[in-house]
């Protein structure tokens, strides 16, 4: 159920049958020279996808730009303001809702926590004066439930963890992965070149990654989400 | 080159070589019963990738979301407001050019009136700050070049040539093709229920449509695009 | 039905009586050496009190600013944002909605995109909350239907046309008339000096005006719009 | 040197030779059954015509509409918001900057105290940013000095000074002038409804203004003015 | 009755006991060498006390910063915008009418022109949305109702009463007083920096102030909200 | 070194000097019925009291309203939306700037994560545009880490933890204490009326809290930020 694919009668069918909605929220950012600029976006098409299928949900299109600030001094990195993310998908949702969607799913590649509370407060602002449901969250804060268990606790930003789904995600990737590095910054310190504390633009250990690794993550994602929304939703 | 599979170092080369970059604008709009949603988006992607081969440049992500007030009580419409447009369209175009890009060219799928004075305000703006070269159009202000030749004056929205560089595009499609349906609206009148003279969701006769014509108009508006860039970015 | 020079009971009989109400929207534009900074003032206003008078319709005070970023650097020219006149706009047609007021039309002296967009985004944001009626156009877009029959095709910016509009409006006007000028400017771009390519600031030939031309046009504006109201507002 | 009758090269030369620029504001506001709805705006067109004859002035179009929200639930009030004001003046006091000019002066006809509030931080933006002198008041500001002198201490809107100053521009205006009128309103409250407070729409009394007065009042404002640009800016 | 020190239960109570709400308003603004910079804080907050005791009201946390442009080159100005004090505003006023508050009085220690309008305007936009009563003042709008009379006319910021009604409050200020500065500034101007003329920052003669005359205008101003209130919101 | 009690030039002598500022951000907001409503805006006024006195700071007045929508519907909670707090804080942040400040921190009492991420991004934007160090945090990010430690793991709002600091800074506080309670909610959700999740507005068990257990956390605190301030900012 891709929503690009879907015409307007088949449209207004699903939601007259009450089917959820995810929207997939990527980025366009940085990730070292080891991983696409897409990446953030990949990953939660991908889980989407596979969600969707499970649930009988439709996909709508992704918003394939994101707030990206700390990293947008980095080449490749497109960042929004905060105040157009969030116009944004509140527009987005709004728009869904109008159509009869009642069960509104968000899911973020990008983790940055301006663009999860832009996310949030979009939805919140829906939420405010429609009665539906929406939920909001990137698929990193259910992956991160594994740092410390499937990956070392100090993986991060095209680490060993994101390096892995993105593999099994592109199995034709093939780019060079360098090894370990974990970089520091200083803590409450809000700084204008955070690239001076991350000259190399990932956190952790990528050479560590496999499609496997990634494949396995991506499944208890899904997995995570499906049982989640299944309890949640009653679906 | 597609932005989205490329890592940072090779999209840092590619601003060096002094690449243009072309961001394709869509839209979630209804195209009647025979379209898909996405109808606007996959036309402007198409001709972004065949552009981009022959001059060389970079493709963005694209930008899935446009204004689309007039069909927005059509199921599957879904409408960003003209402030949420610009803004968005603003801060890309800006982003790109902080990471050195000279020329940059906006192509959308979806042609409607306010969508792409958004655009062009947006545009605007960073021209009006930067020393950049911005190109803003819709394929259809190219492709409706050829109404009253190869498809009739009064085509229009999800008709013949519409759905022919659809059929081009997606070879797969098959959906039943309506007959011929023209459509009257109050001039100058600014109205609320645009769908009260527009019942169909589409002008023209798209049982006319065939995926030749469409390929044949698909390359004549890559050409003309082009030749325009050639001759003006010297490229 | 000059509402500047109406008392408050007079004004409020007008609405009880369901009388329209037209609102002329000027300029303050740089119209060549031969036309006066208030050009796009003095038409409207001019074809706003003979309409006014054939249907009994309430004249507003003009709204003598307007959107002109194209032609900002010339002299004389002071151009409003996008964001400013779409408020004003707004206000003011709500204004008269709040007054009991149920048709509204909107004349610009002005046609350029952004400005237009501007006053046509004003009046939808009032219809889509407020049941009234509202036509918003410039009469150049009933005007330019004469190019190519009584003006040439490529008349345009105070050219033959215009200056024949402005001859029969102020007979003591006596500036002399230049000659033919049709600058070219670069498709699709957005460019911030646009006067590079409009030195002269007018299109077409200004000498071939005459007032009897713009009195014959300036009546044919008329009679279109009364025509028009007449039939759509049944009156 | 009224700007909106001269060309663009007369106003490059105006503005050359160092000429103030004097920006009429009037408002739309119901002035009692005695007054025209314009009230407000022919009082400061009048003076700034008078002034800019004195000092070589160039008079800029009118702004017809202002902040009027005490009165704006009677007929024919149309208000404007703070923020629409505020900004409409400040890009039109910018635009004036752009094209050279060095002092100017607002003038008022309407004096409430928002609507002056949003008038003065509109100059105050463009003062901070630019090398320029801006004087921003309302005729009334003056005007009123003569409480208590020409007209009794409790005179105001619509009262004995208003009446005269409008029957001394406007000979021909014969409405039936009304009687005292003095109505009380709570001290720092702030209202909705004004009107309860203000039922007759004007505080003074009309049936003791005549021409001579008014003139008299006009003459002393323009010679006030007058007086002080001319130790002010030294012209 | 002070909120900060409240439970949500008693708060409760409070506002199903009908009890007024006190909002001080304050500003961190420069006074002269002789003053402290929250001299507009402790003015209000002291006479809010001592009024909510009387009338049984519950005084709010006060809002610390105001708008203070004219001084905000003074070492220690720290002044808002017009927009966030506005916002500020209504917010806070919006939160408690929905919690229940009937009769809101916000009493500001600052008085400047642009910083009172800013809090009416704030309180009107409640006012139309809400059946709430609220009045809007500094206490100098009372306080210089004894100018001519205890103090001189031209007594003003920092001056002799406001120098006063510090030392009332804060028995331990012994900083040395200066003597008699009466500076003048140009009428009408809308100025940038307005230290070049108020280059001490105060006007009036600090020297003459007292703690007792302090304390009896502290009083006045108590007895005459009081009153007010008593007979306005019958309480 | 309060900044509320000093002169103009003794503020101008403390920037000269270098020393930090710090501003300390509370909130109105609900803390069960054993604590009060605020809560948040003493906890970080102690705390930045006394680091101030150790470092030399000079401490800003308090904001007191803060960002707090999960909360607002529980009787006596103010919630600023976050455009206003993001606006407030950039202003006074920047205020002090202007002033000379090159150290500048925010402690805020209140943790809400869209709270937070408001004051980070006003820190954000004053910081692209001038040299200055910021740092934003709340206190609890601080305490937190005691989690685990002195206070359960599930300690919360107004919980052992909150309640013990309270007790510490008001000995007079005499409510009666609640046990345990742990409410959940549903995580990612967006929601309405979080009340319902959370209907006694606590987390954890302020029955164990004391007045002993808050001195020490504080001091912890106060020891915390200095440690790190005088390695960050070598004071």
């Amino acid at each position: 159920m891709i929503m690009a694919n879907m015409t307007m009668e088949e449209f207004k069918k699903a939601m007259e049958d009450g089917r959820p909605v995810i929207i997939p929220v990527g980025a366009v950012e940085a990730h070292g020279n080891h991983l696409p600029l897409a990446t953030d976006t990949i990953q939660p098409e991908q889980i989407a996808m596979e969600v969707a299928e499970r649930i009988g949900a439709v996909v709508a299109p992704t918003v394939n730009y994101g707030v990206c600030k700390s990293l947008k001094n980095f080449p490749g990195t497109i960042s929004l303001s905060f105040d157009t993310m969030r116009a944004l998908m509140r527009e987005i949702i709004e728009g869904f809702v109008q159509h009869g969607a009642k069960k509104i799913m968000v899911i973020s590649g990008h983790a940055g926590q301006s663009h999860m509370i832009a996310l949030r407060e979009a939805a919140y602002d829906v939420v405010e004066r429609h009665d539906v449901r929406v939920m909001v969250f990137s698929d990193y804060d259910i992956a991160y439930m594994y740092r410390g268990k499937l990956v070392p606790e100090d993986d991060g930003h095209a680490g060993t963890l994101e390096t892995s789904r993105v593999l099994a995600i592109m199995p034709q990737w093939n780019k060079k992965l360098p090894g370990e590095n974990v970089p520091e910054y200083p803590k409450f310190e809000v700084v204008r070149e955070f690239e001076r504390y991350f000259p190399n633009c990932y956190r952790g250990d990528p050479s560590k990654a496999s499609a496997e690794l990634g494949k396995k993550i991506n499944e208890m994602i899904v997995e995570h989400i499906v049982d989640m929304v299944r309890e949640r939703w009653r679906i």
